[in-house]
This record gives structure tokens, C-alpha cells and sequence, in this order.
């Protein structure tokens, strides 16, 4: 079968490899779309990060491995000892090995497990043909969520649990700061958990078009004074929650000028750097920055409830590609900023429709 | 009578003013000790900052005013109207003046009211043989609690609240970053949570001898490697809290890599620009920056009555200097760091007790 197999910087090729058999507790799944993201950007750009160059402890492999986190498929075989599941049934992957028995596994808190690790990083992942997961990395994808929704379940799962840890209530005002996959996903978190007065901030124009056409109001921070127009807006009282998904300073500067007292500015983003943050906003306020990892299944379920009462549009930034473009419409598009979302067919197999539409 | 009365940077000076009289409502105290903190400082060097240079909105005051807004005292008369409180009764001062109508004055968190004032510094405080406050601002003090320490509850209260928001535990582990005034406090106030395992970070080994006198364990952050030495101490789990009262970057960075994952870092500093923040371990770990500011009334009581158990102790970093000396042994010494926490005893009249007993 083809897969996109990771060997190191700026080396990923598509090569024909051994389809993988289900071993006992697991399923083989016939991946129908998988989405690549910034991780996978890092690892093809700067890696080896995550990608193990000793045998993983949770997994035993390491580099080179098939890239893929962030998928949807169908199972085709099932091995031995498993119930519940069987061939045919549509599924998104959530792609987290944990170790269950450290203290934030203990917790129900498994995505800040300390040895945590992730299918399609830490193992053969789903830019493939196939690829073989433990049972209880699956979802069920109802019949009236396609297979192109169910390849975004994971990014939109980080998002919503991201506007979980915000405690928002409908009525609240909330901002979202980028319009990226995450800064979506939040906007349709934050939608589907019954908030009306959302602002998405992004200086990008063609970012703001996009996500505008989907239904949000926008702000561009270069046009106007956003703490201003928020504190207006607010009575002075500022926004019940933040969310920064920009990772920049001047974002987490204006999100932390914008809101309430009490309130959360939740930091979902990557910083690869010690960012200038004034952190006197926060004493003077008592606000609070919360960090947000990842997700747990409860984030999965709500995702994909949300999905199927038609919360969820893919329309003008999400782009299908075959797996053999990869490189050229994947890494390289998404690096230079052409594209915002990506997802790769790995098959064209019968069953799997290259249009999104379900299997 | 005596007042250290502040006319701009660098002037206060001791002045003969008036005595002033209690209005309807008001009670007229004698103060028994005044302190000194940074936000003293802070107007005598760089001020005005908080002295309002017109008319207050609460209190109608403005520059020139007398300073002092961390006092204790004794009633010595009462306005038209109050009842409940007599000549004679011992009291510390909660100095805050509050809108009550804003959305955090609602909440009950009037410490973040949006028109907040102090007495002290939006009014004519507590470095004067006598000043005339509301009676809202009262908290009696029991027998038991001496003019000298009832002059700390105000910093120590300070101190309470962040303890309150790091929302610990007996049995927790946690860290104290910074062993000034607000740092002991901290110290006081975990350990009067029930805590047993505090560590204080503090570079100078004169503040570090002096909280281990009162019989804190420290660490110096230019001998050991602070965060390895949690890591181990936790076996991996981090501090259960960590509370910033250094307000420098060093400190921010060396707290959150001690952080626990779901666990806060209290910042109870002020930090005077923005600082680099790892904002990135705030994510893998979802921990959290909670901002603190000042106290309601129920920290008030929660020290007043710790105080009363004996968990307090003025030995070694507490000095009382009369009046006369508020510049040379009071701001300036402070602002050398020769002194951590200056009391100064406005009055030698009958009842106050300049060694700090009971009157
Ligand atoms: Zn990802
Ligand atoms: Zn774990
Ligand atoms: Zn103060
Ligand atoms: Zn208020």
C-alpha cells in the first residue's frame, strides 16, 4: 500500500509499504481522509520533535514511521479479542496512547499524560492506505457525518476543549485571536456551545474572508482599536473569555487588554518562543492565563454530536489533495501560507468518495 | 498633629496639620503603627501614580495628602449614626473605597472594582497620629493581637488572598518565589492552610536567612537546579502551586517549569513591564497564571484570626521607626534594601505601645 513515510528533515516519501494486519485489541482501518497540521509541518521542517529515533515506551517504533494523526476511515479487519466493533463501521481516530497510571492519567486528565504519545507520530499513522489502532482510540462516526468531517474531528476536538477550560455560558461575549484551523474550530465551538457575540481577531485578510464567510464577525487589530471597541461593546466590562490561537505577542497583548475580570485567556497555541506578555493585566484584573493540550474523547463525542446537528461547514478552508501531491499541496502550500487546511486521500479504494461525501 | 504628608516625587514631608474629625458613619482612629510598602515607594520615587492629582470620584481628595494605607489603631471617637463600634476598641483598616455597583463590586470581589480607591492614597491615610475612616473599613482586633502585627494584616492579607487562589491543600507542595514582605506572608499563609511542604526561591541570602529564621525552607536558585530538585521531590508531578511575588523573569520561568499540570502559578507581583513567559509550558501542562490583587474583608478576618492563633511572627524582618525618621530610616532605607518592612509609629501618646505590645 502507499504511505507517506517520515525519515527526517525535509525528507517525506511516498512509498509502497506492507499493509498492517490488526493484532489482538485492535482494528485495521482503511483511512478516508487524513489532515495534516502544524505538528506535521515541524516535524518535515524541523524534526525529528516528536517523531521517536529510539523505540518509543508506548509504542516501540521509531523514525522512519508514517506521518498521519488526524483521520477518519472505515474498519475492514477486526483482531482477535475485539468486541463492539466490526467491519464496515466508520470511525475518527483519536490518536493518543496514554500510560494510565500517572497522576494526570489518574485524573481523567490523559491528554497531559507525561509519557503521552500519538498515532501517526509515535507510530504508523493514518497517510496511508491503512493503518491499524487500538480500540480505544475509536469514535463512531454517524451516517450523516462524512468521512471529510470525521479527518477533522481531532483539530475541531483541540478547539472545543480549548472552549471547554474558557467556561463559557451563552450570553457570554468571547474572542478568538487567529483565524487558522484552531481559531475556526473555536468559532464553531464557541457556536455550538450557544454563544451569538463572538469576534474572531486576524490581521490576515484572506484569513478574515474566510472565516467570515463562514457566519463570524471579524476584527482587524491594524483598522481598529480592539481593546476600545471590546470595552465598549462590554460596558467596560471586558470579554468572559480569550482565546489565543495566534501564538504571537501582540495577540496574547491585546487578548489579555480585552478581558473581564476572573476571566480566562485560554493558550492554545504553539509558542516556540518565550513570548513579552504582561502578565499586570492578570494582577490587576485577576484574570488568568489557562493552557489547553489536545483533548480527551469527551471532546471527540461532543465534536462529532456537534457534527451531526450540522454545526461544522468545510466551505473556502478546507482543501482535499491525493496522497502522491503531499509534498508540492501539502506541506509546502500549507508552509507558505496558500492554503489553511489540508486533507489527504490516501485510497481511492470503492468505498472511500474523494468528494467528502460518506462512504 | 504629625503627618507624613506626600506633595509629589521626592517630598513628603512631616507636617502640622489638622486633627480631623469623624463625620456621620466615620469613626476617628488612633494609629498605632503605619507601614510602609512599595506602593509607598513607588509614588515617593516615580509618583504620582495612584494619588490622584484632581478630585477622586469615591473620596473627593487629592494631592497634597498624607500617606499610609497599612495601619492599626484604637477608636478615639465616633460620627453621628455609627453604632457598633466604641472608643477604645482596637482595630486594623481595610483601606479600600469601593463603587459597589460595578459587575466585580457585585461579584464580591470589590478588590477589582473598576473605580477602587485607598485609603492612604486616594485619601488622608494612616501616617498621622490620627485619621478618620468609614466604619465599613473596621475588623476589630482581638486582645490577643498586638498594634504591631495588626499594622501587617493588611500586606499579610495581600498574601492570604494569593494563598486562597492557588486553592491548596494539607498535604500540597508548594513554592514561594521571593521572600520580601509579600513572600513571608505567603509563607505565613500556607502554612496557616495546613500546608506542611513550602519551598522559598529567593537569591539573596539575606532575605533567605531571615525566612529561615522564621523557620521557612529555602532554596537558592543560583546553587541548585530548582526545577530538577521539585521534579524529584514530586516524583514528577510538579508543585501543587507556585505564587510569584519576585515579579522578574527569572522567577516566572523557574515557577512555571516547577508547575504542576492543572496546578496555578499565583502572580502576586507587580511587575513593571511585560516579561518573556514560557507561555508554552502553560499549554503542555495546562497549568494556569492566576492574577492577584489586594483582598476583600474575608482575607481580613482569615489573618486577624491566624494572628490569633500565634502563626505570625515580626522577628527579624519587621523594624518600627518613629515618624521623624520616615525618609532617612523609612523610604530610603527600604529602597537600599537595608530594611524589608518598616512600621512607623505616628504617635508616642499614651495607649500606643511603640514596642509593638499590646496598648
Ligand atoms: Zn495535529
Ligand atoms: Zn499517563
Ligand atoms: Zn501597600
Ligand atoms: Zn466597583
Amino acid at each position: 500500500m502507499r504511505a507517506a513515510v517520515y525519515y527526517g528533515p525535509n525528507k517525506v516519501e511516498i512509498d509502497d509499504v506492507a499493509e498492517p494486519e490488526p493484532t489482538p485489541g485492535t482494528v485495521k482501518v482503511r483511512v478516508g481522509f487524513n489532515g495534516i497540521c502544524g505538528t506535521d509541518l515541524h516535524e518535515y521542517y524541523a524534526g525529528p520533535i516528536f517523531v521517536p529515533t529510539q523505540p518509543h515506551p508506548l509504542t516501540g517504533q521509531e523514525l522512519p514511521l508514517t506521518l498521519g494523526h488526524e483521520f477518519s476511515g472505515t474498519i475492514t479487519a477486526v483482531g482477535a479479542g475485539v468486541s463492539g466493533w466490526n467491519e464496515g463501521d466508520r470511525v475518527a481516530v483519536e490518536p493518543i496512547y496514554k500510560c494510565g497510571h500517572c497522576g494526570p492519567c489518574q485524573a481523567g486528565n490523559y491528554n497531559v499524560c507525561r509519557q503521552i504519545g500519538f498515532h501517526g507520530l509515535m507510530s504508523d499513522g493514518g497517510m496511508a492506505e491503512y493503518t491499524v489502532v487500538p480500540t480505544s482510540m475509536l469514535h463512531t462516526l454517524p451516517d450523516d457525518v462524512s468521512l471529510e468531517l470525521g479527518a477533522l474531528v481531532e483539530p475541531m476536538s483541540v478547539a472545543y476543549h480549548a472552549a471547554t477550560l474558557g467556561d463559557v455560558h451563552p450570553g457570554d461575549t468571547a474572542m478568538v485571536f487567529g483565524a487558522g484551523p484552531i481559531g475556526i474550530g473555536l468559532w464553531f465551538a464557541l457556536r455550538g456551545k450557544g454563544l451569538e457575540d463572538v469576534f474572531v481577531v486576524e490581521p490576515s485578510p484572506t484569513r478574515r474572508a474566510a472565516v467570515e464567510a463562514l457566519g463570524a464577525a471579524t476584527l482587524d487589530p491594524a483598522a481598529v482599536d480592539v481593546a476600545q471597541l471590546i470595552a465598549d461593546h462590554t460596558a467596560g466590562a471586558g470579554a468572559d473569555a480569550v482565546f489565543d490561537a495566534a501564538g504571537v505577542a501582540p495577540a496574547v497583548a491585546t487578548a489579555l487588554a480585552c478581558v473581564g475580570s476572573r476571566k480566562p485567556m485560554i493558550s492554545v497555541a504553539i509558542y516556540e518562543k518565550p513570548l513579552e506578555t504582561p502578565l499586570l493585566n492578570l494582577v490587576m484584573n485577576e484574570s488568568r492565563i489557562q493552557g489547553s493540550l489536545c483533548y480527551t474523547g469527551a471532546d471527540f463525542e461532543a465534536v462529532i454530536a456537534l457534527m451531526a446537528r450540522g454545526a461544522y461547514d468545510t466551505t473556502g478552508w478546507v482543501t482535499r489533495i491525493p496522497i502522491d501531491d503531499v509534498i508540492d499541496e501539502g506541506f509546502e502550500a500549507l508552509h507558505a501560507g496558500k492554503k489553511m487546511k489540508v486533507l489527504v486521500a490516501p485510497t481511492d479504494s470503492p468505498g472511500v468518495d474523494p468528494s467528502g461525501a460518506n462512504a
